[in-house]
C-alpha cells in the first residue's frame, strides 16, 4: 500500500493550471498503482497561520501553553504526522512574486521540525525523513527555465529542492508548466508538455512504496 | 527631508538580533541625517493575511468588491503606499528554514502591484520603485555566505535581491549577521560585523534622498 499526499497552494480556484495538474498527476498516479491511498490538503481553503510565537512552541519546551499555542501546536503536529506518514507527495507549487505562495511555506515552517524532519549530528544537518518521493508541479506565468537570469530569479523549485532535502528527500521530481501567461498557444503547449512529465514522473517504479 | 520605513519581521520579540540590528541602524541613519522622519511597520504584530482570493483583487477588477476583499484591499493599498512613499527601507528579514518569515513575503505579495511597483513594457519588465535604498538586516543562525553550497541554500538575501530589484530598486544593501546560533562567541562576533556594516550602510551618501 502506498499512502500518497496531494497538496494544493494556488489560491486560483478552478482557473488554476497547478490543480489541473495535480488532479491529472494524482489520477495517473493511482491508475497506475492501484494500491494507493491518497490524503488531500488544500492549502488555499486550510493554511497554517504564519509561524509565530504562538506556533514556534512546537520545536520547544512550553511549560505552560496558551490556549492558542495548543490549538497552533496541535496543528503543526497534525501536518507534519501527515507528511512523515506519506510516501508519494504531490504539490501544486504555483510561482508568486518570484517564491513559492506564503500559504505553502508556512506548511513548510509546520514540517521543519527536529526531531521528525531533521536532526543535527556531529557532521551538521541530517535530514530524517527520506525515502519518499516529491513530486512536485510548478507553475509560472513567465519562462524562467530557459536562461541563465529565470534560473537565477525563481525562488520556487530551486527552494522546494533544498528544503526537502534538509528533510532527506532525495527524490523530487519536477512536472513544470511555464509561460502560463503568454497568451493562449503558448499555455497550451505548456500544459501539453507538463502532460508528459506527469507520465514520466508517476510511472518511475522509483515513485512505488516498498 | 528622508522619508524612512523601519520594518521588522523576527517572530523572536527581545530576542530577534535583526530586531536589535534594525533598531541600530535606524537610530545611526536618523543620527547621521537628522531631517529624516521614521515610519514603523512591525510585521509580527500586524502581518498581512495570504495573500488569496480576497487580497488579489487588488490588481484587477472586482465589480463588487465584498466586505472581506474591501478591507483587504485596503490593506495592500496602505501598504504600497506606505512603501512608495519612502526613501529608505531598513527590513529586518531574519532566514527561516532558507527564507524569509511568511509575514514578510505576504507584505512584499502587497507591493507587487502592477501599476504602482512595476508593469509590464514592449521589453519585458520595468520596476516602478526606482530611487530608492533598501537596507536588509539579513540573520542566520547557521553560515551561508562563506561557501558555495550556503549560497546555494539560501533563498532569503537573494530573494531580496530579485523582488527589490524587479521594483526597480537597484540600490539593495546588505547587513549581515550569519551563525548566530552557533555558540556565544561566534553570536557577539557576528553581531559586530554587522555594525561595521550598518556604518558603511548608513553612512553612504547615495543613501539620502534628494
Amino acid at each position: 500500500m502506498t499512502r500518497l499526499l496531494h497538496v494544493d497552494s494556488s489560491v486560483l480556484g478552478a482557473h488554476s493550471v497547478s490543480r489541473q495538474l495535480t488532479a491529472e498527476a494524482v489520477a495517473d498516479y493511482v491508475a497506475a498503482h492501484p494500491a494507493t491511498t491518497v490524503d488531500y490538503l488544500d492549502l488555499a481553503l486550510d493554511a497554517p497561520s504564519h509561524f509565530d510565537t504562538n506556533s514556534i512552541g512546537s520545536r520547544g519546551a512550553q511549560a505552560e501553553p496558551t490556549d492558542v499555542q495548543r490549538r497552533e501546536n496541535a496543528i503543526s503536529e497534525k501536518l507534519v504526522s501527515q507528511f512523515l506518514a506519506s510516501d508519494v507527495i504531490v504539490i501544486g507549487a504555483p510561482l508568486y512574486n518570484f517564491s513559492i505562495p506564503t500559504q505553502l511555506k508556512a506548511w513548510i515552517d509546520r514540517l521543519a521540525q527536529p526531531g521528525r524532519t531533521f536532526k543535527y549530528g556531529d557532521k551538521g544537518p541530517v535530514g530524517l525523513a527520506g525515502g519518499k518521493t516529491v513530486i512536485v508541479v510548478s507553475t509560472r506565468g513567465g519562462m524562467y527555465s530557459t536562461s541563465d537570469v529565470g534560473q537565477a530569479m525563481e525562488h520556487q523549485e530551486s527552494y522546494l529542492k533544498v528544503v526537502f532535502g534538509f528533510f532527506g528527500v532525495t527524490d523530487v521530481r519536477f512536472v513544470r508548466a511555464e509561460g502560463l501567461a503568454m497568451g493562449d498557444a503558448p499555455k497550451a503547449a505548456a500544459i501539453e508538455a507538463a502532460r508528459v512529465q506527469i507520465d514520466a514522473a508517476v510511472e518511475d517504479d522509483e515513485a512505488v512504496a516498498a
